[in-house]
């Protein structure tokens, strides 16, 4: 039986992958005038008072909402909210799993941008942050921009940030390997959708100095009449040399490729015209951009993928559950650059001294992951002034 | 300590009432491929051709969201959805305690008509059902009648319906007691805001021909100024005599007294005023239209209340569970004035030969309420081709 019907037999028998569990026992008179009427109405008062006390007498403080419009969902396409909803739930099951937080799939009925920042803008106050997630780009900028202006809590799109903290970690640990610093390496991004933004966004934030992004129709550079306004955006931050052309001519020279793409895009002779010990990361799926025995064949020094059955998984799991832990744990109104960074560095340091070439991220259920990353996220909120406590 | 501040104390040491359960153990690499990626790829392509399928490989099945702007909590008015948390938090572990209902407590940021309405219906995908909760009149009107034309599944304003169902169950048993018809009695709704009106709404549907309503301002008939338009539409559908004046002009001659309005509007003298065997129904909070022994000793036949100190509490716990469970059971597109009429008349068969004027409705903690109702409900809804099974 494939993975793929051995899930559907699954989903079949569980009808469902969470439940809510009640926290306290109402089994008479007395128990209902404390959880209920007419006791209830003093914490309401207490939080009409002082919104905070939100966060003393409700779960808010461990609630995060996984909102979905189903426009990206995998490499599905946009399949719509409710077809999506199996991906939420599954994300629900891991933000449990990983970091005790309590997480509720919402999928939305419509896939307008305006709906969609209204509707979550709506829904915010039972939550203490929302996870963004299979919001198509370049849609899901604008979503999540308007959205992080608009709430008092942290609103994160998983598939742009958990991605690249998770890239930023594994680069910070090959470079290491390598023996190069960010500010001096030479980074192709082939991919200029939600991902390869993000990471790019995220490396130039680190000391990243020359990045050069690749999309289906050339490099991203000032001028190009293809791109989109979010990669018009990008090309002004990129690629200092303006270079034009292909991802043949963008790879040449380059230190570190980063794939956020489609199959087989990356050739075993591109590789050999990259700079010495090329590191490759190839995370399309299901496919990667190149498979990391060919990769390893033209002389790549590091292959990440985003596959288990390789070494180097590039896996969100690694991030959104800490980082999300981490805001909770200070009520953060917010979850910055910064502490991305700091949640990317967290990372690295857990692989450390251990680095090789086959290491250079931790295991998806390596212990402690998420509680790293928590740490770190946590202090950089209250460094930065982004902490309720 | 007071009931108000043992709750408050309860409610800190808790820190919300609610949790999310992991169905599903997510510990190997090969349990996230089944539960996440890769394989949920296929759960979501079957919804994807089929849109039932949800029903069956997601919690839909059994999840009910609890909303609410906060508008009209119990009875502190406009606090804010927010401040209104804890009680949505409360309802969501009555309906796990009571029908085994997974809910979600949703606060609204805002109040607006229009916004609520977008906001259910893009949120209500990931939902079986929907629970409207504490929003005002006569808002409350308007945003349930869009929604129900908008969604697929069913949507329930509980402030109207739930207190609805279980005033006609008493009123059905109360009239037995009496040996009246309800087509023969003379009924009086003293209150005409959100619950008043659905009380009547149902009254009329099971037959009841002489409903008077009563607000603030007086005895609602066609023709009075000072009417809102969902009054305005009452008084064609009400007051057949077309009576004119106060809520002691209402009562002479009345089978039947149902106050949900405030403390202290109807006195001795009134309920003298009243047919043989007068019912009363003061469902004030948290102090009643008149005090039970003050009825009593005007000759007041049966009197219930909404307090849980005297007998024949009207609560609505006695309807919602049940009348969801049903729902759902069904998988229910719809909650309709039929499937209302049910659970009323299941909540009456239990008190059956059992009733007296202390013993009108089943008392809250029951063994066998939901189930009772949930079946009626569920039937019902089959009955009406409102099931998807």
């Amino acid at each position: 039986m494939s993975v793929y019907e051995e899930s559907l037999k699954l989903h079949e028998q569980l009808k469902g992958k969470y439940e809510v569990k009640s926290l306290v026992k109402v089994d008479s008179k007395e128990a209902l005038s404390l959880a209920y009427t007419p006791g209830v109405a003093q914490p309401c008062l207490e939080i009409k008072d002082r919104p905070e006390k939100a966060y003393e007498v409700t779960r808010k403080w461990n609630t995060v909402a996984v909102v979905s419009d189903g426009s990206a969902v995998l490499g599905l396409g946009n399949i719509g909210g409710l077809a999506g909803l199996p991906v939420m739930e599954g994300k629900a099951v891991l933000f449990k799993e990983f970091a005790d937080i309590d997480s509720i799939p919402i999928v939305l009925s419509g896939q307008d941008v305006d709906d969609i920042v209204l509707t979550v803008k709506m829904i915010s106050p039972s939550f203490g942050g929302i996870n963004l997630e299979d919001i198509a780009a370049p849609k899901c900028f604008e979503v999540e921009r308007r959205l992080k202006e608009l709430c008092d809590i942290p609103v994160f799109h998983d598939d742009q940030h958990g991605t690249a903290i998770v890239v930023l970690s594994a680069v910070l640990c090959s470079l290491r390997l390598i023996q190069k610093t960010i500010e001096a390496a030479s980074i192709v991004v082939c991919g200029a959708g939600s991902a390869g933004t993000a990471i790019t966004k995220l490396l130039l934030r680190s000391g990243a100095k020359d990045v050069v992004m690749v999309d289906r129709l050339g490099i991203v550079c000032e001028g190009e009449p293809w791109m989109n306004s979010a990669q018009a955006e990008m090309a002004k931050l990129t690629n200092p040399e303006k270079k034009r052309g292909s991802l043949k001519d963008a790879v040449v020279g380059a230190d570190v490729f980063i794939g956020v793409s489609a199959p087989r895009q990356l050739t075993g002779d591109m590789v050999r015209t990259m700079a010495e010990k090329p590191v490759i990361f190839a995370m399309a799926n299901p496919e990667p951009e190149i498979l990391p025995d060919e990769a390893k064949a033209a002389g790549a020094f590091i292959v990440g993928t985003g596959r288990s059955d390789y070494p180097n998984q590039i896996n969100n799991v690694l991030a959104f559950p800490g980082v999300f832990r981490g805001a909770l744990d200070v009520r953060a109104k917010d979850i910055s650059e910064g502490m991305k960074v700091a949640a990317a560095y967290a990372l690295a340091d857990l692989v450390g001294e251990k680095a090789s070439p086959e290491y250079i991220i931790p295991k998806a259920f390596e212990p402690g992951v998420a509680q790293a990353v928590a740490k770190a996220v946590a202090e950089q909120a209250v460094k930065e002034g982004l902490s309720r406590l």
